[in-house]
This record gives structure tokens, sequence and C-alpha cells, in this order.
């Protein structure tokens, strides 16, 4: 064990045992070197770790702080260790729209949502965005807006990644329906049927589905629930199977909660350059960090233009208003002409809103108190998890987005658990959805997405009761 | 010749030598009926056929009437004589791309446009229905309205074709991101790469880059210029190629114009049913009609769900909304489900706005004055070919929608009259975008959706010149 991992094991040890609690302040990192005799820099590290452990958080000039109840540190899941690499064919597809049809219905409790609440964004603000663009709108922006999309929408989008330190160029820039049809594009341009893509494991069911409907063989590789991807699977991967691209969500990776760390990334980045493999990098949920920094993409790395960078406004601003975009470097150019031929084009009136309210402000303002939203609802549904999940149940505890995924003890069926609980009133995401295999049967993703009440706390504890009489063997 | 047609020939000939002038009434059948002895119905025939040759036009309630000038009567083209339906990989996309491009600088004249013009559509009007929908739009409409798509707008859509006598469940109605993405969808659900697929000759050339980029294998069969596809050459395709689909349009075909005539619809309807082959049947045009109703599409005739129905708002109400449907029978929840995967759903607000704008009237309103712009705009143009291109010249007359389809004596090439029309600021668009094999080089698609003015009146000039020259050889 590292001396900041050591020094972070004995924080994380008194967060445990209730010396340290929730909403406390850490020592500063001066303070903190100076009274253990270690570098600054080690405690710098110990408290990243800490960090990413969903334990501590930092508030913008004003330090390090407990964010998690003694009583809500569950193990992590172990799911990393699983070997996974196989080249498969998909058959998941079936079984996820029989899932999410579920999930539609209002009245159902939405743990197995891949949507978080739409009253959690700033819906009349952006009606308000579109009134007003709309009745301004040139009618020649109907030809003008088409792909790769409204101007000044492009020019906001490139704005923001510069902020975060990411250069992207305006004209490289291809507004899509969405991430997923970003992502479809980018697998489309790069891919044909019969060739074999990397994808993580467990991986986001939208990329499973949309390489088994494309006849693209999937190779999940073994995937940390804190960190991704492991790299030694993917090297040995792309060596055997010489995939045609990798598609991997970097940030707050669905359903693990996953963050590449940037030295990762930028191996990452590294490593698929040598083999001449373009990486599809889905990030979608990128914006929605609890810390006091956004999580860089990969294509932060990208000098080679190999990086087929892929995000939306639909997790971050304006759910269902279906506006994209695909950043694809070398590859821009072929992706914004298929674009033209499959969709010509996305929506001008939503281009145009989202356009109008990026420049009139108050779109960090949402986001600061999205990310706090998500904070509070996922400590309250770890706080149900441990009150109610049998014992031995593990969990990550993500630093941004809006899932849990949940390892239980013992031979659990959730596939017999989604249909029990669906029975109740409460739908659940049940692992095997993630992976082509249909592995991850002992794991849930819970969508904490959702204000927390008295009806989702009651959830989870018919939950906890059907987890806890092994419903599901 | 048949009595009708010979009776129809009388009346073309009175209006070529000017005996029937434009606007003036035609008799009434009785009158017509009486006075040359002949069957009412043989009078109905022989409108019909002058109808659908553009000489005359109905309107309700009050006769026929001459629409064609004595000076705008060209021949038709002779297109239709081509052989022209080997199974071919198709190689139009880069072509067409480069002349798209052409087509969306604002300050060159659009005859190559692919689009009519904006400012003839109701777009203040539905800005006004966007402000009001989205600003009462429940934000749970985000997740209620994702494929199959908005309810109301789909029930809007049902009663629209019932009204012109076609049933379709609103179940079976998925709405798109524009009719080319609902064509995409049907293409993708019934074909995979390597497949053959049957198109027009020519061609819609967005279907020749759908079907190139996909992989699929583009078997042209020859059309004829007013009646559409044809019935021996598609049979003989049918047999010889074992297509797994047949993509055509059958109302006011691009780039000629064509209508299939009801029996023929029916006929193709049942000659595919018989080898088991789905119609993807393209209808964007369908309601740009110039006669008195709408052309139906041969979906009225499908019993078994193996057409495919597809269309959208862009063409004949909201540009750049990028709502469009598909109707795909059988394969409608195979079409939803593709679409999940592929770009989720429409625009929210985009389906809400249209939705509120049916439901408050002014659609039939708006469409009648649209259909009447355009063809006083085709008779504009007409006239202007007549005026300055060379003897010899023939051109179709379509009874809606917004393209005339041009054939040039001799061995000029449009390829390389679009370059030089191009250098003078005026867009084409040249035939061999429309075929896969680059045939119908002798040929021009002109657009009309463009108020007259000056601008274009010299446009034309300048072409004719380039034309008469035989600047393209």
């Amino acid at each position: 064990m590292k001396r900041y991992e050591a020094f972070a094991e004995e924080i994380a040890q008194s967060i445990r045992t209730g010396v340290l609690k929730l909403g406390d302040r850490l020592p500063s990192v001066r303070q903190a070197s100076a009274s253990r005799s270690v570098s600054p820099s080690t405690v710098f590290e110990a408290y990243y770790l800490l960090e990413a452990r969903g334990l501590i958080r930092a508030r913008e000039r004003s330090g390090y702080y407990v964010t998690a109840g003694a009583k809500t540190l569950l193990p992590e899941p172990e799911t990393a260790a699983r070997p996974d690499d196989d080249s498969t064919p998909i058959e998941v597809s079936e079984l996820v729209f029989e899932i999410l049809e579920s999930t539609k219905m209002r009245d159902v409790v939405p743990f197995g949502s891949a949507f978080p609440s739409p009253l959690l964004y700033p819906l009349p603000r952006l009606a308000r965005s579109m009134a007003s663009s709309v009745q301004a709108m040139d009618p020649w922006s109907t030809v003008d807006d088409l792909t790769p999309g409204n101007a000044s929408l492009r020019r906001q989008i490139a704005l923001r990644y510069l902020a975060d330190g990411v250069h992207v160029h305006t004209d490289e820039i291809v507004i899509t329906n969405g991430a997923l049809e970003a992502l479809n594009l980018c697998l489309h341009t790069v891919a044909r049927p019969g060739d074999s893509v990397i994808v993580e494991s467990p991986a986001f069911y939208g990329a499973l589905q949309a390489l088994e409907g494309f006849g693209v063989k999937a190779i999940q590789v073994q995937t940390h629930p804190r960190e991704g991807i492991d790299m030694a699977g993917l090297a040995s991967a792309l060596e055997r199977h010489k995939p045609k691209a990798c598609w991997l969500m970097t940030n707050f990776q669905n359903p693990m909660g996953a963050v590449m760390p940037d030295e990762k990334k930028q191996a990452l980045v590294a490593l698929l350059e040598a083999h001449g493999v373009p990486l599809i990098e889905d990030d979608v949920y990128g914006e929605l960090y609890f810390g006091n920094r956004r999580p860089l993409p990969a294509k932060a790395w990208d000098k080679s233009g190999m990086v087929m960078h892929c995000s939306s406004f639909s997790k971050s601003l304006a759910p269902g208003y279906r506006v994209g975009w695909a950043i694809p470097g070398r590859y821009a150019k072929a992706v914004a002409r298929l674009k033209l031929t499959r969709t010509l084009s996305a929506s001008a009136p939503a281009q145009a809103a989202i356009a109008d309210y990026l420049a009139k402000g108050g779109y960090d303002k949402h986001l600061r108190q999205l990310r706090h939203a998500l904070a509070v609802q996922q400590e309250a549904m770890m706080q149900a998890v441990v009150r109610h999940f049998p014992a031995g149940t593990r969990a990550t505890r993500p630093s941004g987005g809006y899932f849990l995924w949940i390892e239980l003890p013992g031979d659990v069926n959730t596939l017999e658990i989604h249909r029990r609980a669906l029975s109740l009133g409460i739908s659940v995401a049940p692992g095997p959805m993630f992976s082509a295999q249909r592995k991850f049967s002992n794991c849930l993703r819970l969508n904490y997405g959702h204000p927390w009440d008295a009806r989702a706390e009651a959830a989870m504890a018919t939950l906890g009761r059907l987890l806890s009489t092994r419903g599901g063997q």
C-alpha cells in the first residue's frame, strides 16, 4: 500500500467509525502535510482517492468535506474481477425493450429508468428561450441550420469545452438528434457488419443494442467500478480481436459510475492510437459531477483526431429536445455526410432554443442546482440501501451521474427480482441488461435521479424484503 | 388509340393552337357527353388524362379549366424508354454532396435545390403554436413522447389519412426525424448489406445514397415520367433479383413528378405482395397536388401490412422541424424498436408544436395557398423553359410537387452545365445525380419551389444560353 493510500484508508476508517461525520471539514492540505509529516502531494493524492470513492468532496475555495455518513459505507462491487472479453454476438435487445417498456409507466417507482426526473430541468426557462427564438427565427435557418448544424449553437458548445481546457474546432462539431444518434453515426462510420468493437463489461445497454442491430460483435472488456476499463484487458483484446473501434464511457460510466483518472485516459488515447483504433467516447454524464471540476473527456488528449467524442444536452439541460453532438476528429466530414443521408438534420427550433438559452447565461447555475440535487438523492438512496438491503451488499458510490450499481450477496437472480418488483409497482434495471452474455445476474442498477420521497423509501424497503427472502433464486 | 385518348388529344390540339386559352373553362362532363355523343365516363377519362398531363385542372364545384398556355406545351421526356434494371453497386454520394453543398449558398439561384422556399410556409403561425405548446408542456412529455411519439400528433396524422379515405391505426404510426429517417429505418428493418433493393430510374438521390451507405445494391427499373415505374420491368426485376424491398415514390416522384394512377398502385401492391416483397413508399409530396384531390398512397390498398409508408411535414408545413413518420404495417414494432436504438425519439417540442397547429386548424388553408403558389411558379418556369431553352427540349409537367424534369436535345452533358452554371451563380440538379450508373446526363431537374422573379427569369435565360451554345459537350 502506498503512503497516500494508507493515509486515505486512515481517513476512511475515521469516517466509518464516526469520528469524522457527514459535513465535517477535513484539515487543509497544508495542515495535514505539516501534522502528518507527509508531502502536500501525498495529501492531495489521498484526498483525490477519497473523492473518487465518494467519501469526501471539494468545495470551491473552502477545502474538503465529508460527504458520506458512517452508515452508508458499503464495499465496492467486485465485478471487475471477472474475465469477460470474448467476442460475442449479442442478444440483449429483446430483454432491454421489455424492461424499458416497464419504466415508461408513470405509476411505477422508476429505479429502473434511464432518465432522471424531468422536474430537475429548467423546462419553463427553456420554453421561454424556445418561444423567443422560434418567433425571431429567420425562415432560411431551416436551410442554414442543416447538418452540421446551427452555427451559434456549435460555437457555444466549443466555448464550453474551451472553458474546461479542451480545444475543439467549431467546424469539427456535428449537431445530432441526441448523443445516441452521434454514437450510432460514429459506429457506422468506422465499422461494418461482421466487424468487432470493444465495449465495457458491464456496458451501457444502448451500446450493446446498437452493435447488435448493426450486426457487429461486442468484445466486452472487464471494467473497474471506479476507474473504468481494465487497461491490460483492453491491450490484450486489441491484439487478439483487431477491433474497428472502442466504444467507452470515460466519465460516470453507465451502469457503474466509474470515472477513468486523467492519466488513464491519456494512456487509453495513446494505446488506441498505437493500434490505429478510433475511440467512440460517450460523455453524456460529464457535466453531472459532484466535485468541483468537470472530469475531462479523453478527447482532451486527442492529438491524432482518432477520438470520436459524443455528448448531448439531454441529461444536463434539455430532456426531450433531442439535441446532441459528435466531435469526431478526422472523421468529422464522414460523420456529417452520413448524418445528411440518415436523418438530414436536427430540429431547427430545438437547436435555436438551446443556443439562445446558452447565450443568455444561467446554464452553470442550473447545473450547480442539478448536481446538488443528484448528490443529495444519491446519499438518500445510499442510506436506504444500507437500511434495507441484505448484509453483504456492495455498491458503487459514483462521484457524479445518477446511477448506483449494486452487487448482491449469494445467488440472487435480478431478472426474477425485476419481475417480482414490477408486479409490486417498482422498476429496477437488472445486471444482465448490461452484458452481451447476460452476466451480472446478481447486480442491479438503481436510478437516484428522482427527488427522494416516502414512496421511494417504501419501495427500497420492499426491494430489500424481496432480496432478503432470496426471492430471486 | 382509345376513344377517351382521341377525345383528350382533340382538346390538347385546341390548346396547342390557341383555340382554348389559359384559364378557359372546359365544357362540363354532361355538356361534352351530349355534344360529342360519348359516354360521361369517356369524358371523365379524357379529362383525367389531360389533368395528369398538366393541361387542365379541376376546381372544386366549378369544373375543369385550362392551365397550360399554348406556348408551354413541350413533349414529355422519353427517358422511360431506357432499359435500366441492372443490379449495381452505387457511387453517387460524392457527386450528390458536392452539388448539394452548392445549393446551400444563399446568393445562388436555387434551381438545383431540394427544398422549396421557406417563405411559402406558415413559420410565424407555427412559432406561435410552438411558443404556447412548449410553455404548457408537461415535463413528463419528455418521457411520454418518446418513440413511437406524441399521442395527439399521431392521432391527428391518422385523422388526415382517414379524411382521404386511408385507414391507418394510430398505433401503427411511428414519429421520426423527418421522412428520411423513416425511410432509412424501414430499409434497415427489411434489408441487410449485400441485399438488393428496387428503386426507380431516375430515382431520388437520397434513396441511392441511403442504399450506398448501407451497402445495399440498387436495381433501377425504368420509370415513366408521368405514370411511374414500369410494371413489366418491375415484375422482371422481382423475378431476377429477389430483392428485399422496393423503394418508390408513388406521388410526384422525385425527380420526374410522376403519379402512379390508382389502378397501377393497386396492381403494384398486389404484385409485391405476391412476391413477398415489402414496399417502402416515400410519399413526402402527396399533399402538394394541384388538382382537387390528394392522390392516394399505395398504402390505401395495403391489406397484408407489407406497405411501409413514409411521409413528413417538411415539404407541406414545417421545414426544419424534422418531424416525419413511418406507417410500416406489419413491421411497425420492429421499426419503432430500431428507432429507439438509433435516435431514441423525435424532438418533443417540435412534435407538440405541430400537434397544436393541426388541432387549431389552418393547415388546409395553408396547403391551398401553398399548392396555388407552386402551380403558378410551375407555369412561370415552364414559360421560361419554352422561351429560353433550345428547340427539341422536352419537359415533364407534373400535377404537383415543385420539380420539372427537363430532357435536352443532343449530346449535352449536364454535369458540365452544372459546373458552368454554378460559376455564374445558378445551381441545377444534373441528371446523373439520380442514377446509380450516372445515366441521364442530358437531363436536369429544376426546382420551381421559389417565388418567381426577375432574377429567376434572368437565370433561365443564362441557362438557355449555356445549353444553346452546346456548352455541355
